[in-house]
């Protein structure tokens, strides 16, 4: 093999009451990568988007994952990348992390596979790093495993697949720049333990309703008292946008991400494209642009061409 | 049926990560209680135990519960308890809940199963209220459910029964008094939100370990940055109990309710046995006299006699 083709998800994470743990992958939007082996060792990058991402490999989250990987190795040789991005920078859904996970994934394989999921997840989150400061796995871990997953830990890592049911999403993208340094900075340092204890309540309620296939309790469980009432404000119609989702059938949702993307979970294709023109009704009064997604919960994540 | 026996077991409650949330039934020690309907519009209790406890239902946790129900029917008649404890009061492993639980089970039986088990529960809660000043269900709950149950929310009350494997429960009660004021007064009212994800992060990998049967991210994911940090003072030798419940082969464990008792998970009844013993040698050395359990995490509850 000398050049391998993989489509690398958007992903969502921050999943309501699960703030900093828990990701899922979508089926679409992707991102498809490129990546063959050359014998300089270096990176060289290329863009085939029109989203002017650096080609320098130490500026370029993809470029800094595979170095990652590249050093791992002690390779005598390099990687040649071919980027066409389909997932807009600054979504919310997880564009930097199917960047470095697409790259690490495609690499993984030229090199017959000889890094385990974990340790792409390590690769991507250097990616990660770049991107936004910290390493963080919510985004690159549900795009390297598929499915949902939940980060029990980052340091050292410790990723946890969850079992889960058939899940629809609805994705609403406004078009409007949310810097993750913003939405980190008007979280609250300190929460009460009552209200953490809250928090915790549904989050270990939302992992037994996966693993359960129950959709009601997912819905119940589905309420975040400590990040969306913080974050709400920097997303315009917010509230509207998730009453109408829920009249229109969704199970529930939130922010995707530090957003400004929202998702909507639901049970059946119907509802989700229900809740996507209800989305679209709100939307289209505001004069702000926006896109939709309809997706399943995407099991399998990279997908390899 | 003119009188119904049950044995109503004891719970451990704030397990590990899962403080207010999360308990479950052990098979052993229990409560026997017998309840007979009488004509009069009362409810008789006759203690048949060391404990004193008030014989007047209104100071009577089970008094307090059975009351609640008859309030709930409308009913023209009472009830008779005969009720023989071998909980402990104030042990730490619910016995306020298994002298609530015991009687509304039992009288629910007379009154032909009319209520849920959700029902009973919240009868049961009343009992909590008057032994703690607060309507808690992480004891009440296992008890009537059995098992490993979350609390999603007590108000309205949401309770959640999780999958969970087979699991051996080793305890130690040191015959020594926590005050659940003290206990409630020595922890934080705030926590940082960083220490909160922490926890949650492990409160969803303990569920869905469960879920999975995987005894090995069980262990990991029982780790405590909040209650247990601000709590373990009030026990002697906690640490030194659980470095060597750990080291003879158990999962993980911690302070079971509000203590004094502590517990520790494993896998098998052997490494259980090992893990009493490890204790027992700790606490022989201390001069506190104590009682040790060993016992399956009882998945049915209450038992019908």
């Amino acid at each position: 093999m000398d050049e391998i083709c993989v489509l690398a998800p958007a992903t969502v994470s921050n999943v309501v009451c699960g703030f900093d743990c828990l990701g899922f992958a979508l089926n679409e939007p992707f991102d498809e990568v490129h990546v063959r082996k050359i014998p300089e060792r270096e990176i060289r990058i290329v863009n085939r988007d029109e989203f002017e991402l650096p080609s320098d490999p130490t500026k370029n989250v993809a470029g800094v994952a595979l170095q990652a990987m590249l050093d791992a190795v002690g390779a005598d040789f390099g990687f040649g990348i071919e980027m066409t991005k389909y997932i807009k920078p600054g979504s919310g859904i997880g564009s930097s992390a199917a960047s470095s996970c697409g790259a690490v994934a495609a690499a993984n394989r030229l090199l017959e596979d000889r890094f385990s999921k974990h340790e792409l997840v390590e690769f991507a989150m250097e990616g990660e790093k770049l991107a936004s400061g910290a390493k963080h796995a919510d985004n690159v871990a549900p795009c390297i495993f598929g499915g949902f997953v939940l980060i029990r830990s980052v340091d050292p890592l410790d990723v946890v697949p969850l079992g889960f049911p058939p899940l629809f999403v609805t994705i609403i993208h406004p078009q409007i720049q949310i810097k993750t340094a913003d939405a980190r900075a008007i979280l609250p340092k300190d929460v009460a333990l009552s209200t953490a204890v809250q928090q915790w309540s549904n989050l270990g309620a939302f992992v037994a309703a996966l693993a359960q296939g129950d959709h009601e309790l997912l819905a119940r469980s589905m309420e975040d008292f400590i990040v969306e009432p913080a974050r709400k404000s920097l997303i315009p119609e917010f509230e509207a946008v998730k009453a109408a989702s829920i009249k229109a059938g969704a199970l529930g949702g939130g922010i995707s991400g530090s957003g400004p993307s929202m998702f909507m979970l639901s049970k059946n294709e119907k509802a989700a494209k229900n809740v996507e023109t209800s989305m679209q009704q709100v939307y289209s009064q505001t004069g702000v642009e926006f896109k939709t997604y309809i997706s399943q919960v995407n099991p399998a994540g990279i997908v390899f061409l």
